[in-house]
C-alpha cells in the first residue's frame, strides 16, 4: 500500500479500467465512450485515463480468452520470461503493468478504479484488499455518503498472507466496483448510469483529497471473504442442484445455521451446516461455476478508520 | 407440417431438446438430469427422449462453437456434402437430423420441445412457426389454460416464404420454450421449476391427445415477428447507447409512436419513429448484440383455431 495518507501527495495518475472481463458490459462500454469523450474523467487537478483492460476478450464478448486477467497480476506472471505459449491475458497483464505499474513501485499509478459487473444481486459493491488501506476506506466512505440511495457495501477480499492478483494491484491504490445484477453480455441503462455515478463520485473524492480537504476518522462496516461454497454435484461432477430460491438474490443478507442453500433437481433441500451466521455474496455468479463456487461466504466486521490529515 | 390434427394418429416419438444454445442453463441441466432420471418424461402412451442438443457448446458454457445450431436446420446445411471445414454445429445438425428427422419426412419425430432461456423479460414464451400449426396452437392453448399463473404468450416467428431453420424443424411438430429473464450461464431454481412445469404440461397434453380427448375450437392472441431493431452505433460500429430504461424489461407491452427506445451515452433519448403500435420482445437479449438486434418488433394478432376432432 501507498503511504499516500501519511505524505498527502496529490494523486495525479488515475486510471479507470473497464473490460477486465470482456463480457461485463458497463465497464466495456463506458471506457469505449470515455476514450471518445474523455471530458467526464477530468477534474481540475488531474485527468483519469480510461483503459480497456482486455480488448481481445471484449471484442468477442467473453470473460477471457486464455485465463482470467484479474488473477494474472502475481509476481510469478509479471516477472516470468515471456514465451510464445503464454496465455493472451498473461501477456496483457505485463503490458498493463508497464502502462499502469510497475506493481509495487513508486512509479506505479496512484489509483486504479476497475469496473466490473456480476450476475449476482450485490447492488453496488466496493471491493478492496483490506481494511488497512486507509485512503481506499475513505474513498469507500465518501461513496457511501455521497450516494446513500446506492447502499454501497464494502468487501475485503484478500486473505492473510495471500498475494494480490487483480488488475488494480498494479497501482499504488485500487478499488474494484462490482455492480449487479446484470447478465453477461447485456448493457442495462440503469446499471450504466449507476456505474457512471460511482466513478464520478470517486473522481470527486480524489479532487477533494488533492485540494487538501480533511477527512475525519469514522467507523466502517465491511464484509470480509471467508471461502467459497460449491454447488451440489453428481459423482461425475455435473450439477445435481442449484441455489435455493430462498438464498437466490439474497446477497449480503445473513445466512443462519439450518437455512436452505441448495435445491436438488431430485427435489430435496440442502441446508447450511455451519455453526455461525455468515453473509453470502456473489450468489449464483455465472463466472464462478467454473471455479466451483455457488457463493462466497463472508463475515461482517466493523472497524475504525483513522482520519486523513 | 404434419397432418396429425386430421388423421389423429397418436404421437409416440417425442423429444425434449435442451442446450441447443450451450449457455442457456435451464435446458442444459434439465436434460442432463432427465438422462440420469428419465421417469419424469414418461407417460402411459409414450416416453419422451431427452437430448442434449449441443453438448460441445454446453461443455464450455457458450452459445455455440462455430455457428448457431438453431439456424443450421436448413436444407442447404442438412443436405450438403460434409467437409472437414464444416462448423461443429453444422455437423451436429446433421446428426440430430438423423436422430430426430429426417426433416420433412414421415419418419421424423412427431414432436420436439426445444428448451431455451433469454436474458429478456419475456416470462414464459412459446415460439411456434405460424398459426397454421393447429396441433401446436392447441398445445399452446393447453399450456395457457393449465398454467394461468405463467401467462404463457405465443410468438409466431416464421416470415412468409422463409424456410424453417430451427432444431425443432427436424420433427413433424415443434414448439420452442423461451423462459426469461435468466442470465447466460446461470441456473436459477425458479426458472428451472417453471421450465419443468411447462414441459410436464406439454407431455400431459400429448397424453390427452393420444387418448383421443376432443379439443374444441378457440380464439387465440399471438405476437407475430415483424423485424429487428439495432442499437444506436458510432460510425465505427460501436454501441453509442443502449435500451432506454422505459423500454427495458417491457417485453410484450405496447410501444407507441414517440416513446423512448434508446438512451445515448451522450445523454439524449432516441424515440420510436414508427407509425403504428408494435410489441417489442427479446429486449436486450445478450445473444442478439452480435446479430445487430436490440429488440424484435412484433404485431399482436388474434385468430380462430379449429377444433382437434
Amino acid at each position: 500500500m501507498s503511504s499516500r495518507s501519511a505524505t498527502r501527495e496529490p494523486l495525479r495518475r488515475v486510471a479507470v479500467t473497464g473490460g477486465t472481463h470482456g463480457n461485463e458490459m458497463s465497464g466495456v462500454h463506458l471506457v469505449r465512450h470515455w476514450l471518445r469523450a474523455p471530458g467526464e474523467l477530468q477534474r481540475p487537478s488531474f485527468a483519469a485515463l480510461p483503459v480497456l483492460a482486455n480488448p481481445a476478450a471484449a471484442a468477442t464478448c467473453r470473460r477471457y480468452l486464455g485465463c482470467d486477467l484479474n488473477r494474472a497480476f502475481t509476481s510469478a506472471f509479471l516477472t516470468a520470461q515471456a514465451t510464445p505459449d503464454d496465455p493472451y491475458e498473461v501477456t496483457r497483464a505485463r503490458e498493463l503493468n508497464q502502462l499502469l505499474g510497475p506493481k509495487g513501485s513508486t512509479e506505479a499509478f496512484d489509483l486504479i478504479l476497475d469496473l466490473h459487473n456480476t450476475t449476482a444481486n450485490v447492488g453496488t459493491c466496493l471491493i478492496a484488499e483490506s481494511q488497512q488501506e486507509v485512503f481506499i476506506m475513505h474513498l469507500c466512505h465518501h461513496l457511501q455518503l455521497q450516494n446513500p440511495e446506492l447502499a454501497c457495501r464494502v468487501c475485503l477480499y484478500k486473505r492473510p498472507g495471500e498475494e494480490s492478483f487483480h488488475v488494480g494491484s498494479a497501482a499504488q491504490n485500487s478499488l474494484g466496483l462490482e455492480l449487479g445484477p446484470q447478465p453477461q453480455g447485456v448493457l442495462r441503462a440503469d446499471d450504466l448510469a449507476r456505474m457512471r455515478t460511482v466513478v464520478a463520485s470517486a473522481l470527486d473524492f480524489v479532487e477533494l483529497f488533492n485540494r487538501g480537504t480533511a477527512f475525519p476518522a469514522f467507523e466502517m462496516d465491511a464484509y470480509r471473504y471467508l471461502d467459497g461454497v460449491d454447488f451440489p454435484r453428481t459423482a461425475e461432477g455435473e450439477l445435481a442442484g442449484t441455489v435455493h430460491p430462498q438464498l437466490q438474490d439474497c446477497d449480503f443478507e445473513p445466512l443462519r445455521p439450518g437455512a436452505p442453500i441448495f435445491q436438488m433437481f431430485s427435489g430435496e433441500d440442502v441446508f447450511y451446516q455451519g455453526d455461525s451466521t455468515v453473509y453470502p455474496i456473489f450468489i449464483n455468479e455465472a463466472a464462478y461455476y467454473e471455479k466451483g463456487v455457488a457463493f462466497i461466504q463472508t463475515e461482517k466486521i466493523s472497524f475504525s478508520v483513522p482520519a486523513l490529515p
